[in-house]
């Protein structure tokens, strides 16, 4: 028999059914450990390790004993059972190992700036210029596997539900979206530049003009901003959607179950939540959770209780209410045995972060403390725990002031007082959307009305509205989905029209011509015949971080740049030639050195 | 019943039993046809097309009347069979029709640069700018559905195969791959530029150099170069691929079920040859289909006849082989009945292409003609014609001169005569792969040996090969996918080897320092333990293109760029703001005027 000239197996494949066959393997050295007479050498593949041994008679022995680490090498040999006490249960190939007849270096590694057998951590940047090392450590390129297979399920699940892909140009015009652009000189039109997209919003919608139905890319996106911990700098990839002839709730319909079943599918045990999400309107999300991202796995639910102290007699929040700000109550429960340095330091904390700072009511078995139980007194105290729901032994933190200040404040100090009770289970994906989001709010700044989010959301009414409605009261059909308090995506049904599209700019106060010069494209081509329609686009890199639980970004991509917006690998960004300048009618201005 | 918004169906779903049921319809007013009394509305959406009456008691007549084709509607009313003589048999909804009750009108169509109804030519400026209409038409709509599907297809059947899908970086670093790169001017590092890449090439070798085993991508690709009719300027698209611990054969039999299928899924009725697909080496290619990317569906073989013209006694061909030169036959099957025009014109059409002529002998039943058959005499003729198993009415054409002339001139022969006679059939694809390219060549000009094609290839017989064989008889582990003669892509088992690298290089003329310097990225990576690998990269648009059956790219490509490299409908190039080339730290050199 012939065996394959690099392996008959992979490193995962044998069992103790295979006990007795000559077979071959190929991979890494992953280890050696040297018993004297025995050389037992770990080697690894894609898909598992298997142990190899040899003897210092074999003329294999001598050829391994001088490899280094991470070589790779071609084992011909037997397939033998181990004894007992030397299986490895915590390995498939566990029970066998093979016996090294024959060896073929493939190739001999070199001194290994970092190791990669073992969990020691490694700086950002060895691991960056070694990335090809470093994606060889169990946990990285188990990262890099599983967000292969979840993009690779979210297309799947796309298709399922009647969406087709489509590649929209890399090499286009700078769009509105608000952050940089990266710009591309063309050689061929000197002076002028493309632009990388920052989203292909433009191109979906003019998609869905052509026709399209339903709509959906695993689309790179650029651009040029600083790095975060959850954003790469450069490109990220989002599963942008768009579907024509829809309501909100048949968007959020078609995407559900993409979205649940992909974390569902990788949730390796933990809860996922069922669809339909919870809707969220954007006020009672700021009331309730004092937030428009809130995670609600956090059981604590804030209570607005101006009302409650508006003529209290409490001096400082009935002056607070007079004034028209709001008192917001957090309950902090069963928090009988906290001392009150735990909540003295909520206090400082909030005065930390910018805020006067956070009152608060304790409670031991219905015994009342803190100041102001004191001030407010016993029985107006404990009129509220009963308004509140609460019971003997769970406190109260308060936020008061201006109305955004206090939501803001009380949403900080829910999921502070959750994460300090360890009320937030780790085990769990909570969705939930946050729909009527206004759709103008008043600038203090320009002290004029001014859009809130996207002035290209359709305004719930539609024209009827924005011409009989204070501006403030009206409501966009924009939406947010949200999974344990991160933003995954923003999505909205679109305005389709010219005339509803003139005068939500003309209420923000901007002119027909305005409009007709800014966004020329997408306006001509909403006068030859658009349908209603809608979308979103959830960030790809961050379902992935989510779902292998990885804080950073870059251990979710296969070869990240650095903070710095540099490939240290690749050695980008580098200069150009003076040709390559030539060519695209541009040279530099001499900048900051780095 | 509370109808949806837009739609109870797609304007493809209606069927006979649906008559007597009340159903809303959104799309796109496809034509209308007046009748007097009846109004006959096809609305059109991306599935289909329903026929819409109103009459003129109807309110929605009025109304529908008044809209310009292209505007969209959304009409609710009652499906009604047509009559017997009324039936569409070419619309699957053609049995039926529906009676408007109502029309709500969701976007009034202003007067149409070009028409959507209708198959008349447009000049592409025109269909560019405005190719959200041009999209609606049912040709392009259909190859745009086609492209997604294609590409869906491929994915699921790289998975099947064992691959998985990564991401590579697009802000990268520039790699040596021949043509020109687009440059990313850094905001952050002054005077640094990111390219993008003109392929994942070296990504693709790290992947492997980390460990994964079976690498692909539908990567999008970068080359600054011209356009041309089955190029796009600027973005187009690879399956690029790539896998560990293979041979060749590996290769081709993990990528051949791939492209079968999918070309079999897509083939409507075309014949796709089976796999394996045939391997034909490079110099059997230039003998007899004289060129590296023969069409197979073409049944002419050239056959090298220099040996029996050696000692001929026809004088020209005879000094011609004297010299070293080759002389190749081309058979031109039934060609008794072709005038003496067909065979002269053969030959002027030679002389215009550049080449010296393109002898002849013709045969009808039998009887030799043409100035080769009396030069050389009836018996040697004869002689030649029975060895080249010819019949009675089979003529002959010649292609002499130096070896790679009279190669290029037989293939281009055979092209035409194929042609020309009919003998290319349409509906088939043919695929075989090219194999054992020389490693080396001699170049004339520079006067020394030089790399045929790929440096990064593996030589057959590696290190040993190196050092024993003369360069030029050196064999690489490189290879074509060819179909219909169109090249797919190139791919090679890599060198992963530095030794084998340098000696490589060596030969051709290059230091060790220098092949260090040039390419120490995947040259460093190689001395930390790298597999045997090979892959190869088939070009999406081609694939497309040829399923589609449209000899322009810019027909399976939604959004494409023009000839110029302008994308016309959003404006790109343009130029950019003083601010951003300050941010960028660049100023404009002032080039020509376009």
């Amino acid at each position: 028999m012939t065996l394959h000239a690099y392996r008959t197996h992979t490193c995962a494949q044998l069992r103790a059914a295979d006990v007795g066959n000559t077979v071959r393997l190929s991979g890494w050295i992953h280890r050696k450990r040297d018993h004297g007479n025995l050389l037992f050498v770990d080697i690894r593949d894609h898909y598992g390790i298997t142990q190899i041994v040899t003897d210092t008679d074999s003329p294999a022995h001598a050829v391994l004993d001088k490899l280094r680490a991470e070589s790779v090498v071609t084992i011909t040999g037997n397939v033998v059972a181990r004894s007992a006490e030397t299986v490895n249960a915590n390995l498939p190939s566990g029970e066998v190992e093979v016996r090294a007849d024959d060896v073929t270096v493939q190739s001999s590694a070199g001194e290994l700036p970092m190791p990669v057998f073992g969990e020691a951590e490694y700086p950002e940047e060895i691991r960056l210029k070694y990335r090809y090392l470093d994606l060889r450590r169990e946990r990285l390129h188990a990262n890099i596997v599983l967000r292969s297979n979840v993009i690779s399920s979210i297309r799947k699940r796309m298709i399922d539900q009647g969406f087709t892909e489509f590649q929209t140009p890399i090499l286009t015009a700078s769009s509105p979206e608000g952050a940089r652009d990266y710009l591309v000189p063309s050689r061929v039109h000197p002076g002028k530049f493309y632009a990388l997209p920052q989203a292909p919003q433009i191109f979906k919608q003019l998609l869905m003009v052509a026709g399209f139905d339903r709509y959906f890319q695993i689309a790179p996106c650029f651009r040029d901003e600083d790095a975060r911990a959850d954003r790469s700098p450069g490109e990220f990839y989002q599963l942008d959607f768009e579907m024509s002839f829809v309501t909100q709730d048949d968007v959020f319909a078609a995407i559900e179950p993409v979205l649940h079943g992909v974390f569902e599918e990788f949730a390796n045990g933990r809860k996922v939540s069922p669809a339909p999400f919870p809707r969220i309107p954007y006020r009672e999300s700021m009331l309730k959770y004092g937030s428009d991202k809130p995670d609600l796995r956090n059981p604590i639910i804030i209570t607005d209780v101006s009302d409650h102290f508006a003529k209290s007699g409490f001096g400082r929040f009935e002056s607070i209410v007079a004034e028209g700000g709001r008192v917001r109550a957090i309950p902090a429960p069963k928090t009988a045995e906290k001392s009150r340095k735990f909540f003295d330091e909520m206090n400082s904390w909030a005065q930390g972060e910018g805020f006067a700072g956070l009152g608060y009511i304790t409670q031991k078995n219905g015994e009342l403390g803190g100041p102001i139980a004191k001030n407010h007194g016993e029985e107006a105290t404990r009129k509220l725990v009963a308004e509140l729901g609460l019971g003997p032994d769970d406190g109260i933190f308060f936020a008061a002031g201006p109305e955004l200040t206090a939501a803001k404040l009380a949403g900080a100090a829910r999921t502070r007082v959750g994460q300090q009770l360890g009320l937030i289970p780790d085990g769990e994906f909570r969705f939930c959307w946050i729909v009527d989001f206004p759709m103008y709010e008043y600038d203090e700044e320009s002290k004029k009305i001014d859009f809130s989010h996207n002035p290209f959301s359709m305004p719930q009414g539609e024209l009827e509205a924005l011409e009989t409605k204070d501006p403030l009261d009206i409501l966009a059909y924009q939406y947010d989905i949200v999974c344990n308090g991160i933003e995954l995506s923003s999505g909205a049904i679109r305005n389709h029209r010219p005339d509803i599209m003139y005068k939500a700019f003309e209420i923000a106060g901007y002119s027909q011509a305005e409009v007709d010069t800014n966004f020329a494209g997408i306006i001509n081509a909403f006068k030859l015949g658009a349908p209603p329609h809608g979308g979103s686009a959830p960030g790809i890199d961050r379902i992935v971080m989510m779902l292998a639980n990885e804080p950073n970004i870059r251990e979710v991509i296969v070869f990240p740049m650095n903070q710095k917006a540099e490939d240290v690998m690749m050695g980008a960004p580098a200069p150009a030639t003076a040709k390559q300048l030539r060519e695209l009618s541009i040279r530099l201005i001499d900048g900051p050195k780095d």
